[in-house]
Order: structure tokens, then C-alpha cells, then sequence
């Protein structure tokens, strides 16, 4: 099947030349707003939300109005036509026939390449299930582009529960495609970077430190990457006690900080960094939420004029008879999807989740 | 009490001329959409939502959008005042002073009416419960006249649950009104189309056939409309599975249909149409759900315009000791209603919800 | 804290001069809504609703609509990150980056100004819990204005749950700041108007009268202000049977009346006036949702232009130790808040809630 628009599901599906472009498209649109504000006058917006995300949601939507453009769209599955069982297929199809571009959530991995297989209009991944967020990770690298002047030749400390954040692991991916970046992993032993985002490293020849606690990391840091450890994903309660603060960022630990050190995170927060870092002037977890808003009118804009590249969603072929193992997969909600997948030795990964199978 | 405004509750308010025109309109309009994007600049639609439905909500919304307005209003009566006991005609009240136009969802039967009754704006009806869909038939009436360059002289089969579907009930009315339409009716005995329905066309010199399959019936068509049977409705489990094959659309049974046969469908579907029946080329309910959009800018348009032109909303008398004995009818709930009847002989008509009473 | 922007928290934060001159304003709009239509344009509204109000945000939502400007927002915390559980600072500080100003209701009280204390954008009090409310205040103030000809020298009666109701307690506030106002509160005796609203008008010199029914103060009316009566407010089961019907106006009632006493209800109703009131000339509700709008406007437009003017927030100091005894008090969901008072005598006045505390 032939892509026919320019989606944005997958930060990979393009080279890094092309991120470049978006961030100093993002940075153009905060220079001069006012020359933007009318690019999408008489375009839609469709937001499909098939979960709440109030915030990408609402960052989305200003993105959109700052363009002159309008909004349609759901926030909640339970008040949409999905509560009548209809398929994710035909919502995307009718809904793309009413917009210029769709903006997709869902909880299923792989959702939004669904979206662009069948939507008659540009699709953007606004987060499907713990698998894809790209919006974030370019306003990630728009924020590190703004604050630190360069993506390349930075020290980055990535904390919390690195084991299950998809946030960090798209953007350690991300800046291991830029020079001279140097990670540095600060997590409990249970909450660390998965193993295959180490192997991917180092196939990179990209080295990284390990470490168990913030303050014995933060001193040699430009960035640090603050991110939830929920209390369920500690070992035991006795672990959780001992443990916690370790993971929090104070006033106090800040003070071991680079004065130029910048302290990222994508929000919501619950209490992993106190309200008093909110007030040092190296926190940047605000402007960087403000600053998705114009990496989003630089991608809607993208998309709408077909300047982002339009690029095959499928490079493996169909296996009917193969089921993937990730019970998230969008293709076991919803069943009439071609069972895809790349192959590669004994291994087959699923065209939608990226979930790896070993063949027999 | 006199209409003030120019409403869409029922279509049979008004003669199949002012039908015709709107059809027209939506067709001037798709073809130079660009000629209407500022016709309701400053204007403002409400979209009452008394139950979820994000399929005509979007449809609505993205009409006045393409027509230049704005829209307010809510989906779901629980983030309503509704929920604090506030009656139908306090909420009319309001947001009609609010708005240009009011566009009604309602569960209870008669309630658009309530809205044209009370209104300070005109009234699009949206559904009201099992009772009227005006904007769908008249979206069906326009597919038709798109695909099939008219709408008398058709073949028309219609699939499903006969009995309860009101969008099949408004078609078949509505396409009684232009010349030598042939209707055949597809369902189980059990889903047969009711005998007012027959009965109506008999009366008007209108005859028609009736399946119990659709292989019997989809040679001799030139279009099939179908609809959801729910599984509870079949007689019994064993009915059920052996009958459901018979009233689903596969491509086999495709095969046997003229080749400009075209297949429409209300939507959502859940399973009485095959997936791979939407490569078809005759497959038209993903265009029908985009037709549903310009029929809704030309009645938006008409109405805000007044060209709808104004009709009484009532044509018999109060009958303040009569009850309707529709329990789904809003003049349960909304007592403060006027008990208005139409009368014909024996039978009393409620002007809320068609139901018909006999008088002792 | 500086207020940096012109927030609408308290109308009491404010002299009379620039209420009369919000009133002043929206009567301008009113006149020529159409030199008004672009005031706003390019700029985002966000609600922040905490709790749904549907009435209270679409008045707000057309109110900028009018005015050329869009809007974003949630209508409830379910589909929000505060269901992640972000707290109120970090959701206000996120969303004013998106937008031009905001409008905040929550059922927690003070919890817009800690809005005004965080947001990067001016912020309009749309109801904190049973607080303040004051855009409803200054609609009944507009209303007054438009159907009375003055503020001064008029007889107002107020009537329902004159113990509970803030918006009553409010506008009493408000127009014991006009000379020659004469006040009658109509209630049962445990719903009577509190002593501190009493102490507050005999402070001012100003004289009030009691009445336990509608009939024996209605006759020397120039306004009869009606509120809701829940039943669980009346003492017992047999004093609500006994005594409902004298807090209902019906159109008996309406009959002693004066011909130009206006009927004013903050709205929702539920049963507190018959429907056939609704249909009496001097019933003047709807047209006072309808006022709302304009006083929004009115106040948008100031806000964003920064003609309301800012005021310290906080008057008095904190006291870390003292905890506020109103546990709907924002600070108790809300901890990181600095803890402000303003003392007077033994007294301490939460600077958020209003609470009064005894210090020992």
C-alpha cells in the first residue's frame, strides 16, 4: 500500500535532515508569528482522541488556531461512535473525509499507522499506547535546540523510570543520531533502560554511564531529563521508602548543578521535582510544554503544504498466518488489518508495534 | 403558536420542492465551496447533544466551519445543567439567545419540536430519538441524486432490521414522493418493515416486494441500503445463527449485483458489510457520511438565510386530559408541554411524536 | 507576588467606578456587537473547567466568539491531567503559555486566584466553590442597569435559600455599595441571609427587612431576585410540605406585583417559578442569561487590553503554622500554597477562601 500523504507516525520514517527542518521551521513561527497566523485559514484540524490528553490535546489545538485554522474532534471514546462498535477503519475514514489533517491518540500500539493506511488526509501520532509519541521528542529536541544552541556535543542525564518510559527512549534514539552526545542513566536497577536501547547504542559505538542516584550525577550534566517513577514500580514498599527521594529533584540537589544546566520533563509531574525548582531559572519544563505549540504548527503546516515527504508505511510483507505477541498491537482490536511484518533473520517484527518475534 | 423561524424538524413540513432545492444547494456548493467559506462569518451554531453521537455532531460542526461560523454547545447531558434538573425549554432558551442556530440531539421523541416551540433562533433536528433524522434522508436523497443522476425510476432494496430502523422508514417515505421508485424490503419475518409503512404505500399506488435474503433480491437492484441487525434482535439463538450470513454484504454477493448497483449505509456498521467490500468501487457510505456534510451547510445556510420559509408547528388542538402513551415521547418528561393532537376519526395523532392513540 | 496582569478574582478587589464602567462597556457592545466582531481576533480563551457548567461556559465560550477570538479548554477534570494528578499550578501555568486569557471555575474555594497567582495570562473567576462568582454578580448588575435605569433607590427583594446562595450574598455586596438601596430577604427561618451579611449592612447604615413568604413583601417591589430551595434544606419532611409553595412564584403571586417589578433568577431553575411566569412580560431571566454574554465580552476585551487594572493579590503575610478551617479551602488539595492571611484583631481572614479563623 502507498503512503499518499505526509504522516507523522514514526520520528524514524525520516532522516534526521528532516527534524532539522521542523525545529528551524518551529523556530521561524516563534520569530514571527503573526506572518503564520493565516497559513491554515479554511483548513480542519480533526483531533481523535480514543484516550484523555487534555494537554497534547490542547497544545494541538492552539497549535492549529495560531495557524487560522479550525477544530473538530473527540477528547473521550465513550462519548464517540467507537461506544457503538464501530471500527477504528471507518471513524478514520469518514472523519479525514470532514479535515485537511487528523491528529490521532489511542491507547493501541500502532494506531496511528492505521490512521495512515486508510485516512484520505495527512495524519500526525499524537501517542499511540506506550509505543510512538513524535511530537514530544521534537519539542524536546526544539527546546534542547532553543536552550543549549546545538543537538550534538551535549551531556544528558535521563531519571526515573527509564524502563517503561517511552518519552526517554524515543529521544535517546533521537539525539543518538547527532554527534558527540554523551547519556548518562540514573534509575533504580529494576527501572533501567531496557536492554535494547543499550544494544542500540553501542551498535552506534555510542557509550553511556550508569548511575543510582542524581547527585552522583548531576555535577557533569547539561540537561537532565526528569521523568515519573510511579510507587508501584519499585521492587517493595521497604525499597519505595528507602529509595524514593533519590529519584526526586530538589533545591538542594540543584545546588550541585551546572549554573547552565537546563532541567527538562514532559508533564504531568506529580511530585518528582519539588515546586521550589519551579522558581531556579534553569527550569525549562514550561517553556519546553509552550514550545510543542509551535513544533505542532510547524508539523500541521508541514503536512497540510506536503512539504514533509510522503514515505512507504510498509517495507515487509503479510504474514496472515502470524498473530503479533503484543497484546496492545492495534491489529488484535481490530482484525481486519494485514498482519505486516519485517523479517529479519529468525526474527519478525510487527509492522505496527515494532514488537519482535521469534520465528520457530 | 405561530413558527417564527425557518426550523428542520420533520421533513414532511414541507413539500419535496423545498427538498429538491436544498439538494441543489449542497450540490452548487460542492462545486464551488470556496464561494460559501464566509457565508456564516460571525454566526454561531449550537449543537445540543442529549446523547452522543460524534458522527452528526462532526458532520455539523464541520459544516458551519466550511460555511465560515463558529460553534458552541455540548455532547453529553452529564457535563450539562441538564444534570442539575434544569427542563428542555430553559436550555433552549438560553443557548438560543446565544446562538444563530440550534442543532438538537435528543433520546426522547418529539424533542426537536420542543426546540422549534421555544426557540429564539431557528432549529435543525438531529435526531430525536426513534423518530426523525431529517439531515440523514436528506444526505441519502443527495448520494442518490449524485450517483444516480435522479431520484425517481430507482430500484431500491433495503436490508436489515426493517422494523425499528427510522432511517429506512424516512427513506421510503421520502422516495415515495418522486415517481416509479420500486422498493423491495430484505430482512427477517421477524424485522419486517411495518404495516403503516405498506400501508402508506398502498395508498399511494405504490407497490413493492419483499425478501428473505439478499442473494434473492440484489440482481434486480440499483441500489441497496443497508442497515445493523443487533443479534437481540432475531427470535431466537438458533434463528440467529442460522440467519446472520443471510444479511451480511460480502464480496460474493457483490458479484451477483449490476455492475452500477451502488451500496449505501446510515453508519456506523459494525459486521452486516465485509471489510473487503470497501475496495469495491459501488461501496458509496464513506462518500454518503461526506455528502452529509454539504447537505448540512445548504439547510445551515437556508436556514440562518430564512429561505427554509416558516410552517405552523402545530395543526390540531390542545387535549389537556390526554396522555400520550408513547413513554418515549418528551411531553413525559418536559410536563409543562401542551397536550396537542391532531384528530382523524377515531384516532388522535400527538404532534410531539406521531404516536397515534384511539380514542374510547 | 505582584499581580502582573488584570485578573477578575473579586469584584471587591475592585472600586465601584470600574463596575459601572464593566456595565458601561457591555451596554456600548450591545449597541454595535458588529464594532466589536474583531476586537479579539488571533487570540485563545482557555476554560478551565474543574466542574462541569455548561450554562457558565458557553455564556463565556460565545462571549469571545463575539469578539473574533477562539477557544481551548476542558469542561471536566475526568478527561484532564488532573486525573494523572497534576495539580492546579502546573495546569494553569502550562495552559496560560497557550492562551491570551483564562477562565477558571473549580468547586474547590480561592482556587482562581491561585490562578491569578501562578498564570502567565489575566484570569476571570467563573465560580470557586461557594465563593465568589462574579461575572454573575456584574450580569445582575448589567440587568438592573438595562431594565431599572439605575443601581440607586431600588427595592430588591431576594428569596429561596438565602443562607447557602453566593450569588444573593454577592450582589447584596454589590449594591449596598449604591445609595438608597432597600433590601427584603424572603426565606424560612433557617435559611435566612447569614449574620455576617447583616453585620456587613447594618456596618453600612443600611436598613433590611425580613419576610417569611413571597405574598407579604412582593406588593412594594421594584425587583424580587429568586433562588433555588433544595428540599434537603428545609428543616424536616413536614415543614417542606407545609411551606414549599410559599417560596414558589406562580403567576397568583406575580398578580400583586407592581407592573414594572422585574423577576431576576440566577438560573438554573428548578421549580421556584412556574412555567406560566415565563410568559409574564416583567419575567426577565432569560434576558439576563442573555446580558451575560455581553458583560463577558465586556470584560474579556478589558482584560485582554489590561483596562481592568491590576491589584496586589495578597494583602496581608503568611503564617506557615496556621492551617484554614474551610476544608473546601484550595490550600488544603493545593499544599505547596503559601499559607495568607490578613489578621484583624484575634481574627484571621484566609486570603484565599475568605474562612475567618479565631487565633488563640
Amino acid at each position: 500500500m502507498q503512503r499518499k500523504f505526509n504522516h507523522l507516525i514514526d520520528l524514524e520514517d525520516y532522516p534526521k535532515e528532516k527534524w532539522n527542518q521542523m525545529i528551524e521551521l518551529a523556530q521561524d513561527i516563534m520569530k514571527s508569528p503573526a506572518s503564520f497566523s493565516e497559513k491554515c485559514k479554511g483548513k480542519i484540524m480533526a483531533t481523535l482522541f480514543y484516550e484523555p490528553s487534555t494537554r497534547t490535546q490542547m497544545s494541538f489545538q492552539t497549535a492549529m488556531i495560531k495557524l487560522g485554522g479550525s477544530i473538530i474532534g473527540f477528547d473521550n471514546p465513550d462519548n464517540s461512535s467507537v461506544s457503538k462498535g464501530e471500527n477504528l477503519k471507518d471513524t478514520i475514514k469518514i472523519v479525514s473525509g470532514y479535515s485537511d489533517i487528523l491528529v490521532m491518540r489511542s491507547p493501541l500500539e500502532g494506531a496511528a499507522k492505521v490512521g495512515a493506511l486508510v485516512a484520505d488526509c495527512p495524519v500526525i501520532n499524537a501517542g499511540d499506547g506506550g509505543h510512538l509519541h513524535p511530537t514530544q521528542t521534537l519539542t524536546d529536541l526544539l527546546t534542547l535546540k532553543i536552550q543549549k544552541g546545538r543537538l550534538d556535543n551535549l551531556k544528558i542525564g535521563f531519571c526515573g523510570d527509564l524502563k517503561n518510559g517511552r518519552t526517554v527512549h524515543s529521544l535517546v534514539k533521537a539525539l543518538s543520531c547527532y554527534n558527540d552526545n554523551e547519556f548518562t542513566f540514573i534509575s533504580t536497577k529494576k527501572l533501567e533502560i531496557p536492554l535494547y536501547i543499550k544494544n542500540y547504542l553501542s551498535s552506534k559505538g555510542i557509550s553511556f554511564n550508569v548511575a543510582y542516584s542524581i547527585e552522583e550525577a548531576i555535577e557533569s550534566l547539561d540537561v537532565l531529563y526528569m521523568t515519573r517513577i510511579q510507587k508501584e514500580r519499585f521492587s517493595s514498599e521497604e525499597e519505595y521508602i528507602s529509595q524514593k527521594n533519590v529519584y526526586i529533584l530538589d533545591a538542594e540537589k540543584m545546588k550541585l548543578a551546572d549554573k547552565d544546566m537546563i532541567v527538562l520533563h514532559p508533564l504531568p509531574r506529580v511530585d518528582e521535582i519539588t515546586i521550589e525548582v519551579d522558581d531556579d531559572s534553569r527550569a525549562m519544563y514550561f517553556k519546553q510544554a509552550n514550545n510543542g505549540v509551535y513544533i505542532r504548527m510547524a508539523l500541521i503546516l508541514s503536512a497540510i503544504e506536503g512539504a514533509v515527504g510522503a514515505v512507504p508505511l510498509f517495507s515487509g510483507k503479510e504474514f496472515p498466518e502470524i498473530i503479533c505477541t503484543n497484546e496492545k498491537c492495534v491489529t488484535h482490536k481490530e482484525t481486519y488489518l494485514p498482519h505486516n511484518f519485517t523479517k529479519n533473520g529468525d526474527m519478525l517484527e510487527c509492522e505496527y508495534c515494532e514488537q519482535r518475534i521469534l520465528m520457530k
